[in-house]
Parts: structure tokens; sequence; C-alpha cells
């Protein structure tokens, strides 16, 4: 069984690798891989054993092969679908970054209740007005929605992509969702990080002050 | 000393209490704010105490005085201000999302190499030049960077900013930045996100239908 921080893992060791890939790596071992991960090189070989892949100590892991190990797991044979609902400044700026970037998930439909933003193609994607929100995800069968609601409507709109057939949220919303205990959700909670990021800047810079100091 | 996770619930708390403090709630108890929080009430307040916080068992916490104590320790006395790097999608997105959003947290300047960009305001922020990235950091006595170039620039915009005296980053491109210890950096990583979204749907899924033919 696969814990988050897991598949977390293997979700970054697979960009690194295309990045080695693109640079005509063939080969890896695995404390290169744990320095660019920023993890122990026990834990990429612990992470990597779990997809069936072990490396020989004199030249590594064959790159393009993890790369395929990676994706058996992570990839599912037949393109998976997400729905995007709102097509604000953030939402538009998701659409641009995900369009094109894995060819097995992409952002298969966005919703929004401004009528000026709907029946059209933004970045590759057909814009529907919400009260087709519902009915659009079953038709197409989407498992992944992608919340960039105001906080007031976020709650609302998840419920709404779990009816349709939703089983794993990512949310970029301000607030919690409150959903079925078999539904995932992840959360992009983006002030948090910010203040997190703002305090432990100050506790470094008086750190770094008090060393000066003494 | 406080963890990550402990100011990343203090931060949670407060937009908490924000919100029912505009629903005019005076009082809350510790399991309440631990449901809407989804962690226990032991958690809450274990983490209050840390802020010198303590409920009464009849009418709980006072919401006014927590918000008042929380941003004792999360905010500064003077405002705190943030640089933005690479104002495209994302960026501009982040400009208008986190614009007025907290008083004493505030994105004060934003860099692109893209003239058509800079010398001008957006939502409020002024934009400059790239070049003037690490002088105006340090001019403006910045601490806090975010990072919404593209994965290759990531490193290069890191270290400028960190010579202009950021110690904490928080990072959208996707890929590790590797930074002297004490600069703290806070990884959004949008696409290991959605890939975990997806990877957790699919497994609920399966169960689900595996429930239903059983």
């Amino acid at each position: 069984m696969h814990s988050q921080r897991n598949i977390g893992r293997l979700s970054v060791y697979r960009r690194l690798l295309y990045g080695l890939l693109e640079a005509r790596t063939e080969y890896v071992h695995s404390h290169t891989l744990a320095s660019l991960a920023e993890v122990t090189a026990a834990q990429v070989r612990r992470d990597l054993m779990a997809v069936g892949c072990c490396g020989t100590p004199r030249r590594g892991y064959a790159v393009s092969f993890l790369i395929e190990s990676i994706g058996e797991l992570l990839d599912t044979p037949e393109p998976q679908g997400a729905a995007l609902v709102g097509i604000g400044n953030l939402g538009s700026a998701l659409l641009a970054y995900f369009s094109g970037r894995r060819p097995k998930l992409a952002i298969m439909a966005a919703f929004d209740i401004d009528p000026a933003k709907v029946n059209r193609v933004m970045h590759g994607c057909r814009c529907y007005p919400v009260e087709k929100l519902e009915n659009t995800v079953r038709k197409k069968d989407l498992r992944v929605g992608i919340v960039t609601v105001p906080a007031s409507e976020a709650q609302g709109i998840a419920e709404a992509l779990v009816r349709g057939g939703v089983r794993g949220l990512l949310n970029f919303a301000p607030t919690r969702l409150h959903v079925a205990r078999d539904v995932f959700v992840e959360d992009m909670d983006m002030t948090m990080s910010l203040e997190k990021a703002a305090f432990f800047a100050r506790r470094e810079d008086r750190k770094r002050k008090a060393r000066r100091v003494s």
C-alpha cells in the first residue's frame, strides 16, 4: 500500500528523472537522485523497490526504466481527466500551467458562473457554465476536481463534483472541504504557506543577527 | 520553539476565526475549532496554549483575543514585505490573490524579465526589471521571496533573492531549490499535488467498485 508521502516522492523523482533524460543521462545512482530530491539515499532505494526497481552498485538505475516503472503506478493506461471549477486569475493560470504537462493527466473541462467565460476553449480546454458541472463530470467520467472558486463557494462546488463522480480534489480555496471519507482532498493553502515562509524567514533573520552580535 | 506544522495550524485557525468573527461569533470551544480545522480538540488546546490562550469550559475561547494572540506570533509589529519573481499567468494570479489579504504581509515588489511587464503597477504592486532584483530586495528590506519563474530559472532567482537578504522562499517552480540551510523553503508543487489527487481518486474509485461487486 502506498502512503501519500510515498506517492508524492515518486512524483518528484519522476520529474527529476525527466530532467536527467533531457540531459541524456542514462543511469543514475540512488545517492544522486537523493541529493536532487533532498531525501536520503536509503529512502530513494526503498521507494524505488516498491515500484519494482533495483539499481546495480556499479551503474545505478536505468533512467528510462525508472520513469516507465513509476508511470505504471502513477498513470492510468487511459488518459485520466480532471475538472477545474472557477476560471478566475488562478483558474486560468492553472489551465495554462497544466496544459500539455502530462499526457496521461489533463484538465478536460473547466467551469465558471460568469457567462462571458464559458462556451469557449481556453488553453485547449472547453469551458462550461457551472450549472452543467455535475452532468458534464459524470458524462466525461472525470475523477479529479480542481477547486479555484472563492472560499464561500468551495463547499457547494466540492459536493457537486463528488455527486458527479469525483474521488480526488485539489483545493485552492482558503477553506477546509468537508466530504465523504473516501474522497481524497489535497489542500493548496497559499496564505498558510506564505505566512509560514514569513514566520521562518523572520526567525532565521533574528538568529543570523544574534550570531553577528555574539 | 514552534514547528512548521504548528505554525501552519495556527495560520489555519486564524483564518477560521476570522470567518467566525464575520459571522459575529464571540466565543468558540476547542472542539468546534477542531472540527472546522479537521484536527483533534486536544491538538487545538495544545496549539493555543503555546500562544498563551486558555479557554474556559463553559464559554470556550474569546474569538477576538485568539486572533490577536495568534497575530502576535505570526505577524510583525511592522508590515512585512515579500518579493515575487515571474509575472506570468501564475505570478499575476498570485499578485491578485494576495493583494490586501493580510495587512501585515504584502507583496511589495514584483520582477520579470519581459520589458512589457515592468515599470508599472499591477494589483497595487510595483513591477521591476529582474536586473534590479537583488538591489531592490535589499533596499526595501524584503525577507520573503515568491518564485513563479520556469524551473530552469528558479535556482538562479532563488540565489539572487537570498543575496538580497531573503530568508524564506515560497517556491512554485517545479524544481527543488538548493539554498543555505538557514533559508526556509516552502514548496508549492502543483504537479505533484495533482498527481497525488489523481492517484488516490483512482484508488478510492477501485475500492468503491470492489464494494459494489462483493
